[in-house]
């Protein structure tokens, strides 16, 4: 089946400015059988099955995402949390929490099951201009951290049964150096765009990344998402530089000035910021015909935070349950949400970073957090931390008594007056 | 041996005001032996056997709170800290949790042991002015519902693997109905005041519950929390009209106008606030000289928070962990450090409630709280859903590598200048 005006499919084609929105309807939303039907053009003949088979590839995650807006499901979940055993709203936002996993999952008793933490690392050339407190090997190192389950995202994901995936998607780095060709490392999963051994380029003098890695990095994303069990993904991420990146992404889609965008990122002081900020002008000013999202994405970087918009696109047409952690993994829901806006359907965020510019970011976004503790450190720590109460929204859904089940009397329509 | 001046005990002493300080030194405190040595005058004369018991036991769990901080534990925390693989500071408020843990269990690698949520329940005369938006039955209700597991408390606890007792502290209900003497009930403890089998007085027009019955209803709290296992308390509560209760201590010891201190408990509308606000008032007017802590608990009730606060300070003495759900648990503090400062030590405060007054309670005992999700509920669901954190305070603390440890290099002392 060849996707044609009837299938409704938005496409993104290859142009010569990188991947480009092909509105073949009138935007309107596929069901998920009729995207996956979308895929058979990889039986075309061989001389154009390469490109052709990446676009759709490409298409496949990115199809215009179903609206899985149900109102009568928003109406049997209210009916439902409203008839619990507990004053009318009196979990306050955990009840949103409770909605939002109920229209997700499509249900009213849903379960989350085998949740996925995807760190995604990769280095950025950016950092020879001397805009992180720490070294860019401190990348590679904390890869090996959580690896060896001693970093924060190890231990907080251990605790709440999380399982723990990293992606090398463009460190410094080789992990499997000295191994047999073939060798892999358990939770583990090196996925370099070509060409992304050392990093991304230096946003300072070029883009961060060619269209053709961006690209590659999308479609990284989108595999690693379609290959996991479970229904919740939780984004975490790693990047000595990464503060940068997603600072200048808020900066051009959320349309803000750099200065409000820029923070200490991992424990520079106020002048380190100052310069940092000139810096990420100066970049901004050399890449302004970066305006469209994937443009952005490829002139800002980085490797990780283009990987997991991809998986961010596969897992919200996949209907996960998308737990966001803080800055970086939030500029991805940006460009994400940039190109396809029912993706925040699909979103959760845990939590509220400390980090300046993400208050902007969760405005620009119109969300709200539920962990406000001035977390700062990335890793997908916020996600974890905040996944025990996504199993507590859905424990209440589930589990909780009824008024009428438990024999309880409901609100007096008129308290006793006063007498 | 009979207390003297030279233990430095500060006892409760019956007074025709009630239980007033008996500073017997300069206030200084003492350790735990000399605190349980202080229990022998049971082997006193029958005669004057019962009073003096009674006294010795309030004193028992009121001897003056050891101060626990220690100067060199706190360095050895904040060090442990920084020296784990992430930037200084960056877990936030979790950082600060770890710190307050590690302190109250003397550890720089703490361990929480089967925690305990005790749920406190009673009932209260002053429902009679129409002071709540739900009946009185609703007390015992959720009584029942908590011991069949459907209620919010239940199924949180459940989730976090905390254990959960209820108690009945006054609630106009026998539990035990029918029942062959002697039997007793999973999960339920009834420890009823003499005369609580109506729940309190309506405070309206006499005190909330005699000197005798608030002493009883404290004694019953410290013996409670004597026997549990664990090195935990988590605080729970059930009483219709106790909002009211909670606004009246607050009001009264924090020195605020009932207006700032009063909200819409289960969930009255603001016509209904308004008329609660000026019954309230009544109340104060009519207690005008229940200015003492003991006295102002007295006055205003009710049988779960006296013995709330009872438990408070024997958990205090023992150094556990004492986690303050919302606007109900934390009035309980509220008189527990007007008796005993100190014992704000050993407090991690679950959340911030959408009740109107907590924000204020917090403000008068000067401290912050974890989560801020607009709960509003009580029953202890705030400190189950809070559980999980101080659980990653902990693992925190013990289980992350080190910089050194991991191999993973430090902050830059002067980051890469900018070129």
């Amino acid at each position: 089946m060849i996707p044609s005006q009837k299938t409704g499919l938005m496409l993104f084609m290859h142009s010569k400015a990188g991947l480009c929105f092909f509105d073949s309807a009138q935007g309107n939303a596929m069901n998920s059988s009729s995207a996956h039907a979308a895929s058979g053009p990889h039986a075309q003949s061989t001389e154009t099955q390469n490109d052709t088979a990446a676009a759709w590839d490409l298409a496949l995650g990115r199809t215009v995402l179903a609206d899985i807006a149900d109102p009568a499901l928003t109406q049997a979940l209210q009916v439902t949390l409203n008839n619990k055993t507990k004053p009318l709203g009196s979990l306050g936002r955990l009840e949103d929490a409770a909605l939002k996993i109920g229209q997700i999952l499509g249900s009213t008793a849903p379960a989350l099951e085998q949740p996925q933490m995807l760190v995604f690392a990769g280095d950025h050339g950016l950092t020879a201009r001397g805009i992180s407190a720490f070294p860019s090997d401190v990348t590679w190192q904390m890869v090996e951290n959580f690896l060896a389950g001693g970093a924060a995202v190890s231990v907080l994901s251990k605790q709440n049964g999380i399982a723990l995936t990293v992606v090398d998607c463009g460190v410094k780095h080789d992990f499997l150096a000295g191994l047999p060709a073939g060798t892999t490392r358990v939770g583990l999963q090196v996925r370099k765009a070509s060409g992304a051994e050392q990093g991304t380029a230096d946003s300072s003098t070029q883009p961060a990344m060619t269209s053709a890695q961006r690209d590659q990095a999308l479609q990284h994303g989108m595999e690693l998402v379609k290959g996991l069990p479970g229904n919740a993904l939780l984004l975490g991420e790693m990047g000595i530089g990464n503060t940068s990146a997603a600072s200048m992404l808020l900066s051009r889609l959320g349309d803000l000035d750099i200065a409000v965008c820029t923070g200490a990122g991992t424990g520079l002081d106020a002048p380190a910021v100052q310069r940092k900020t000139e810096v990420l002008r100066e970049v901004l000013a050399l890449h302004a015909g970066a305006t469209a999202p994937l443009d952005a994405l490829a002139a800002f970087g980085g490797f990780e935070i283009a990987t997991m918009v991809g998986a961010v696109l596969q897992a919200a047409h996949e209907r996960r349950v998308i737990v966001v952690d803080g800055f970086i993994a939030t500029s991805a829901i940006v460009v994400a949400h940039a190109l396809q806006p029912l993706v925040l359907q699909r979103c959760v965020f845990a939590h509220r970073s400390g980090e300046r510019g993400h208050e902007f970011m969760l405005q620009h976004l119109g969300v709200q957090a539920l962990l406000d503790l001035g977390l700062r450190l990335g890793e997908g720590s916020g996600a974890a931390l905040a996944w025990p109460l996504l199993q507590s929204a859905c424990t209440i859904l589930r589990d909780m008594a009824s008024f009428a089940s438990a024999g309880v009397s409901e609100k007096a329509d008129d308290p006793v007056a006063v007498a």
